[in-house]
């Protein structure tokens, strides 16, 4: 958190989360993103809707969405599997929106896997509103080490 | 085009195209993007990759190209059908990528309608090569007056 955050936007991170360190390119462009690992191997991805995410009605725009969806599931095979990954397909559905302020969380589950090719089933949702079901496709690259969520379950001690 | 543009980057738009005028949101945060019409009905719309588009390898981020599918695709129900509309569901198959410095282009045509509901197959290309592949279901809402193109097509007279 920096002095460029008011009081209220400071606070307006549940808890248990933190600021993704993405500090160039898209990451940047579409952030500040927040992950937060529940130390059983699930973790959650999640944004505040600011104006930058939104379309012209003051919802999050489709684009941010399924950008979102495709960190928040194609995480699963780093949390998972502690490897990198490319997208070879994503499928979303767009069952609600997000309004600017709301904040946004997402999860992803593998549900198959062929020669490194890993489908994942995953949700958006703000509160108890689910806003995208959809599907990945994701091929693992290099391996990822250490895995995600190890190094935030060996801080916490 | 203005003052902060070097000569190489205002030489980089190809014939025809023009700067969409989004100036707020999530169109501003991703952008600029271009449109271009045939004068037969078509259109494309376009984007310099540049380093906030990027991936830490520096290719287009698989959440930009499916924002710009998004908006690529979509945009068929405004051109053919003048109407505004909301996404329903987006598929994209992800064959290639698209590097730093690379001008992408893309478009759709609706191949189904039922209940203001349309169906675009779309496609996503870097000159000769095939970036994405896909579907969106998109839902249209109120009139859009005029129609994308009528008024290119009048203000070449």
């Amino acid at each position: 958190m920096s002095d460029d955050l008011t009081e209220e936007q400071r606070h307006a991170v549940p808890d248990g989360y933190r600021l993704l360190d993405w500090f160039q390119g898209f990451g940047r462009q579409i952030g500040p993103l927040y992950e937060r690992f529940d130390g059983q191997g699930g973790y959650t991805r999640a944004f505040r809707v600011a104006e930058h995410h939104c379309n012209g009605m003051k919802n999050a725009h489709g684009g941010m969405l399924m950008s979102f969806a495709d960190m928040a599931f194609g995480h699963a095979v780093s949390v998972e599997k502690s490897h990198w990954w490319v997208t070879v397909r994503l499928m979303c559905d767009f069952l609600s929106g997000a309004k600017l302020g709301e904040w946004v969380e997402g999860t992803g589950e593998i549900i198959a896997e062929e020669d490194h090719v890993y489908t994942v089933r995953g949700r958006i949702w703000v509160a108890d509103r689910t806003i995208i079901t959809g599907t990945g496709i994701f091929k693992a690259i290099e391996k990822r080490d250490p895995r995600p969520g190890e190094l935030a379950f060996q801080s916490r001690g």
